[in-house]
């Protein structure tokens, strides 16, 4: 991912802050082991020893247990993902091109961890479905905002509020089921021909 | 789910025979609670108690334990979902028609189980990626047979082979995706946008 400065800012003002590190260490940690392995699969202790945290520290700062540890991984992954998107799609001032380039940065990005790390949240929320209204709620709140930053792409380049609306949903579920037959199937073609696809019909809108 | 004359008899005959029909309903009991709790998040334990089966006659037909019987569970899914798009597929003539009537029972479908149950494979497989390559070739299989379905009644209808291949991923990576974001969001419009732009990406094949 590329860093912006926003990003570099928080980084090193975390670094400085060991209590803020701790914190930030255990939330990165939650994260990625929820996302490969669920969140039956993840124990706190194996949080604890990923972040290098004591499990009385993983306890202070999540009083709440594993639900306010996922909850928090969630929101981790959902504003990783944001800025991930909000880059690629910065980068072309087409947006059909601009999502095409993102599946193609997915893709990579999948490639690279042996098709291991896909979405950041969808294992953990999926997992809990039913069973833990917090976790739903933070997944909710992701695609929405994911959706929200295609939709902001759409409308600049005039598309009526609605289609971008309505286009903005359909981007971003077929960015997941394309990034989850990718992972699934251990090739890039889902997001390849959905990047294709998507191109095309957000074209038809312009 | 509708049922059709083939799983009638084919119940019917399970029903006949003790023997397949307690495998049966062990498979049967692994798929239910491994779409909704992911695969770390179920024991076999659960699994015999809620396929009324002894834990002896869980090892019996499934010696290969957790592993195994999650790949049984994600093929009984696969042929589960496969028939209900089979049944949506074939009720309309038109492909365009025929996506969309299967994103409303799709809805439906999440809607009924109160948002719970979304695809019957995903959870399984997305909480073992990378750990156990059978249940992640079991889910693949899934993915190709699904798309093959949607490719069938693509070509019926006169698309290009090629076309049809792409437009089969891209249907159910869509599909998946919106379901996904369906549950989530307890909200049957990701589903519902995704039918209207499925219908208009497959017209502009035809």
């Amino acid at each position: 991912m590329k860093k912006t400065p926003a990003t570099d800012a928080k980084q090193s003002a975390a670094a400085q802050d060991p209590v803020l590190a701790t914190r930030e260490r255990i939330v990165r940690a939650a994260s990625r082991l929820m996302q490969r392995q669920g969140y039956a699969g993840t124990g706190i202790k194996q949080i604890s020893l990923e972040a290098q945290a004591t499990l009385g520290s993983v306890y202070h700062f999540f009083p709440g247990g594993k639900q306010e540890l996922a909850v928090a991984a969630i929101r981790h992954g959902d504003l990783e993902f944001a800025e991930e998107l909000r880059t690629a799609l910065g980068s072309e001032t087409d947006p059909a091109d601009a999502v095409l380039a993102f599946t193609r940065h997915l893709a990579t990005g999948l490639r690279t961890s042996d098709w291991i790390d896909g979405c950041p949240i969808t294992t953990t929320a999926l997992g809990t479905a039913g069973s833990s209204p917090d976790i739903q709620s933070a997944a909710a709140e992701a695609f929405a905002r994911w959706r929200e930053i295609v939709f902001d792409k759409l409308r600049e380049t005039g598309i009526a509020e609605t289609d971008a609306h309505d286009l903005a949903h359909t981007v971003i579920s077929t960015l997941e089921g394309a990034e989850l037959a990718a992972q699934v199937s251990r090739s890039s073609e889902p997001l390849d021909i959905a990047g294709k696809h998507l191109a095309r019909l957000i074209t038809a809108y312009l």
